[in-house]
C-alpha cells in the first residue's frame, strides 16, 4: 500500500545517440521504446516494468521529473488528497501521457522537483523470465546494472534566508508518502538543520536522497549492482569506454554502499552501487552524521569530498 | 504498517553450552540475557534490538517458535480479529512474557507451527552505533552474520489424504497477514500442487518459507551476510570450528542466494545466506519451479538434491 | 633456465564437436587450430602461445601427453642428458612433430605418463596484446579461464607390492627436472610413504601434482580463475550449460586454491582453481598433511572425500 | 638459482612508536625483533622468515636499502663476481650484521639506491605452520597482508642531461641479476626512452619497479592482498585508522594489479597490491605503454595521475 519503489527518472541529453550508446553500452540497459518526439525508453535487464528510463533530447543536461510507483491505483487518490491537504497543487495525468504508463499523480516537491507517481506501467518481464529462471541472463552487456535504484536530488539551502529545501522535502515525504528516515546529516552551529537526508520504502537504505547545495538540481541517478566485484569490472568498462569518472571506487559510510560516480556524455552524474548495505526498516533508529564526520560520511575511505562532487550538477 | 520482519526465532538444543559456543564462535552472535530457566538470548552486530535468537534447553532440537515484528502495537489487534476471522484461534501474552518483549499475539498456523506477533522489543542498538557509524565494527567473530534473515518451515503434504500445509501456510499468510509470493514450485501430475513457497514482506526475496515434507518441523534458520565473498569466509570458519556443513558453498537457483547449510551441535540447521539476490516487490512476476528444474532451483550449480538435504530436519 | 611453466596436455575425447563445445563455450578457450587428423588445438585469451589444449578424436577418455616448456632451447639437451642419466630413456621430436612446437623431448614419467619437454612454439600474443592493454579482453566467453593453469596424474601405489609412483615420480622431478615439493600427503603405518605430492617451478603453488591411486590416469587437467567471484560465474555457467559438476565451489586445505571439478563431455575432468594462494618458493618450509587431516586437506570446508573424486578418473 | 624474491625493506621512520602501530594495526605485521638501537623488525603473517620490514628511527622519511634473498649461498659469490665485472663496487657484510641473517653482498644500483643480496634468514615458519595447516591464521589484524610484494624506486631521469637511471637500472637487473622485464613506459620525441619498467624473478608481474623522477627515492613499498574484497576491507581498515590515503581502490593498467596507496605515518607511501594479475614468465611478451596511455596505465578507471603520485615520495 502506498509508494514501493523508484519507477522510472526522466532526464535531458544534449546528444541523444551518445546518450543511448553509453546508458546500452556501460550500463547495460536496452533500449524498450522510442517515441515520435524522439525520447527514448531503455530498461534494465532485471526490471520487468517497459522502461526506468527516459532520455529526451534538449540542449542542457538535468532532470525533467522522477517518477514512484504505487501498489495499487486507489493509492493515487488517497495521496492525492494528502499531498493536495498538505498544501501542494497537483494534477492526474491520463492514463498514456507517458507510454506504457497509467494514470499519473504530478506535482512538485517543496524543492521544486517534479515528482510522479503510478500505479501501472507496462510489465514485460525480466531477462530471466518467471520459469524455472537462471540467476543471471547470457548476454549481459557492460556494467549490467540490475535496476535504477534511487535519485539523489539537490534542494536548495540558505540559512541566511531561512531557506532549507532538504528539511522541508523531508518532512513532506515523511508525513504525506509515508517515508522512513534512514539517515540524515545535521550541521549548523546549533546542529539542527537537515543539510542531507536519506530515506526509503522499501528495505534498502534509500529509494531518494536529498542534499543541500545553491540551487536545485539533479545530483545523480543510480543503479544496482549486486557486489563489489560489480563495482570493479563496472569501473573497468568505463575504462575501457573513455566514460569521465567523478569517484573511482570506493564506499560510502552514509548507506555503506559501494560505488562509482561517473558522468553521461552530457554530463548527468551516474552512480553504480553495489550491496544492500543493511535492512531499510521503519524502526531501525535513525543514522545521524555531524559535519566533522561528514566527509567520511560521504566518501567513507579518504574522508575528502572532491570539489565536484557538491559543486557540479545538473 | 503490518508485519515488517522476522523478529526472532526460539528453538531448542540438547547441550546449551555447546549451542552458545556455536553461535557466538561460528555465527558470531553476542549473548546478551540468560533468563532465570537457563535459556539464553543472543543477537547479531547489526541488529538493533535486544536478541534474534533464543535458545531453550531440551532433550531434542527443534523450533519453539518464530516472532514477526509488525510495525504499529495497534497492528496486533487489527492482525488478531484478522487471523481469528480467518478462523484461527489466537491469544494475546501480555508484555515481558518474554523478558523485553511487548504484548504479543500467538497463534498457530494451518501447518502447526506457532508463530507470534509483537510490535515492541527493547533496542540496544547495532554495535556500529547511530552517530557517525564505521561499516562494521573491530570485534567481528566468526562468520560475523548481519541479521536473523528468515527460517525455512517444513510442512506436511500427503496428496493422498488431501494434505498440503504448504499451500494452507501460503494462503493464511498472503491472505490474513499481507505477505507477496516471490517464488512457489508446483508439482502433481496436474501441475497445481504447491510444494514450496518463498514469501516476503521486506523487499527481500523471502522473509519465510515453506517445503513439504513428511512431517511439521523446522529445516533451517539463515542469517544473513553481505556477499560471496562472505560466504567463503564464513566456510573457511565452519571448517576451523569443525562444524558439520550440509551443503558447501553454492547457489540457489531460488532467490539467487549464495549460501551454506550446517548444523548446530543438536543438530538444527542453519543457514548463511548471502546477497540480497533481487528485490522483492509486490508486483514482481511470481517465479514457477518445475518438478523437472526442482533440483537446480534448490541447488543451482550441481542441479542435485543431496538426500539428507530433503530428509532431515528438526 | 630449465622447465618454466605447464605449456599444453594433449587428451582424448570421444565427441570432439561436444568436447570443442564444451571447451569454448563453458571454459571460453578458442580454437586456433585443427589439424588433417581432426585433432582440435585450443588457447585461454591470456595465454600468448599458440594451444595449450589438444583434443583428439578417440574411443575412449584420458590423456595422451602433458607438455612442459622449458626456457631455452639447449635446455633439451642438458636435461634430456640428465634423464638418460638417470636411467629414463628420450626421444627427441623434430620441430613440428607436433605444428607450431619445435623439438621436442620425450620421454615417460616413473608413473608411465608420457611427458614432453619443448622450448619454442608459435607465439600469437594474448587477447589484450601488448601495446597498452586492458585487463581483461571484450569478448570473454564463458568461464573465461586465463590459462591452462596445472594437472593432477593418478600414480599406481601398492603398499603390499612394494610400489609408489608418487613418490618415484616425486623424486625424479626434484632431482632431474628440479621442481621444489610444496606439500605432501604422508600416509601409511610408519607415516613414510608420500601419497600425493604438489611441485611446482613458477611461483605458483602447483605446476603439476601426484595422487596414489589404484592405476595411473588423468585425474584432472586446471584452469585458472582470478578469484572466488570467477569461481562463482564459473559455477553459473556450468550450470546454464548443464555440466556436470563433481565438487561444487569449495577450497583446498591443500594450496589454498578456490575450486570447482566438473567433467567434460567426454568424461575428463576439469578443474576451474581460482586464487594464487600462496608465493611458491624453494625455501617455503614443505607443508605435510596426515591421513587424519587428508580430507580436509582436499575439501577444506566438508572435510570429506566424495567417492567419485577418488576413484573416478581417465 | 640466482635472486627468488625481495627479502625486506629498511626504511626509515620519525616516529618510532607511531610506525610501529602502524605497520601493525592497519598492515596487520607483528615484531619479531627490537634491537639495541632501537630498530623494529617485523613480518606478515604469510612469511617463514624472521622480518621482512625494518623500522629505523630518523629525522626523515625514506629508505635505507632493499635486500633480495638468493636461493643458494654460493649465489652471493657468482653474483658479486657478475656485478664487480659489470663495473659497480661490491661488500660482503658477514653474517649478522643484520641480526637473523647471513653474510650478505652490498652494492649500490645505477640509480644509488642501495641493494642487498642475502641468501639466509632466520626461518620462523608462517602463523599457520607446515603440519594440515588452515588456509588463514584465527588471529588477523587490520588488513592482514600476506607478504612484502615489491617496492617501487624513483629514479633520476633528466633527459637534457642524457641522465636515464631507470634505462640504467633495468639494463643492469636483466643482464647481471637475470630479472625478466614484464612491462614498460617508453617516452620521448623518439619515443625510445624508458621512464618506467617492471621486473620479476618469481612469476610475478613485478617484483621491483623503476619510474623516473626528478631525484633517487622510495616511491612505496607494497604488499600482498588475495583481492579485490580484501583491497575494500584495507580501505576500510585504513578509514578506522585514519590513515592518510593518497589513491582510494582502482586497478592499475600495468600489472592488472588491484590497489590503494597510502602513507605511513612518517610519509611513507605504502601499497596494498591484490591478486596475481598474471603469470609473470620470461617468455611472456613484454608489454609497453606510451605517453598517451600512461595515465590509463598507472590508474586504469579514471586514467589520470594525481599530482601528489609523481612528485611525493621519499
Amino acid at each position: 500500500m502506498g509508494v514501493m519503489r523508484i519507477g522510472h527518472i526522466s532526464i535531458k541529453v544534449m546528444d541523444i545517440a551518445a546518450a543511448v550508446k553509453h546508458y546500452e553500452n556501460v550500463l547495460g540497459m536496452k533500449t524498450t521504446h522510442i517515441d515520435a518526439q524522439g525520447n527514448v525508453y531503455l530498461k534494465c535487464w532485471d526490471e520487468w516494468d517497459k522502461f526506468s528510463l527516459i532520455l529526451t533530447p534538449s540542449d542542457q543536461a538535468g532532470m525533467n521529473h522522477v517518477a514512484y510507483k504505487v501498489e495499487n491505483d486507489a493509492d493515487l487518490d488517497a495521496l492525492q488528497k494528502r499531498v493536495e491537504d498538505y498544501g501542494i497543487k497537483t494534477e492526474i495525468l491520463p492514463a498514456d501521457a507517458l507510454p506504457f504508463v497509467g494514470r499519473t499523480l504530478r506535482f512538485n516537491l517543496p524543492s521544486g522537483h517534479q515528482m510522479r507517481l503510478y500505479a501501472k506501467k507496462e510489465c514485460v518481464g525480466t531477462d530471466v523470465g518467471t520459469m524455472n529462471p537462471d540467476p543471471w541472463p547470457d548476454d549481459i552487456r557492460g556494467a549490467g546494472v540490475h535496476w535504477l535504484d534511487h535519485c539523489l536530488l539537490m534542494c536548495e539551502m540558505n540559512p541566511e534566508k531561512g531557506i532549507n529545501k532538504v528539511a522541508e522535502n523531508t518532512k513532506f515525504m515523511m508525513e504525506v508518502l509515508d517515508f522512513y528516515l534512514a539517515e540524515q546529516v545535521i550541521v549548523g552551529p546549533d546542529k539542527n538543520m537537515q543539510a542531507a537526508t536519506w530515506l526509503f520504502r522499501s528495505s534498502t537504505p534509500h529509494d531518494i536522497a536529498f542534499v543541500a547545495g545553491p540551487r536545485q538540481g539533479l545530483h545523480h541517478l543510480a543503479f544496482f549492482l549486486d557486489n563489489w566485484n560489480d563495482v570493479l569490472k563496472s569501473a573497468d568498462v568505463m575504462a575501457k569506454n573513455k566514460v569521465r569518472i567523478d569517484v573511482a571506487p570506493t564506499r560510502h559510510g552514509i548507506t555503506r554502499g559501494e560505488t562509482i560516480y561517473f558522468f553521461d556524455p552530457s554530463g548527468n552524474r551516474n552512480e553504480t552501487f553495489a550491496g544492500l548495505g543493511y535492512l531499510g526498516q521503519p524502526d531501525r533508529p535513525v543514522i545521524t552524521w555531524d559535519e566533522e564526520h561528514l566527509g567520511r560520511g560521504i566518501f567513507y575511505h579518504t574522508g575528502e569530498l572532491n570539489v565536484a562532487f557538491t559543486e557540479v550538477y545538473t
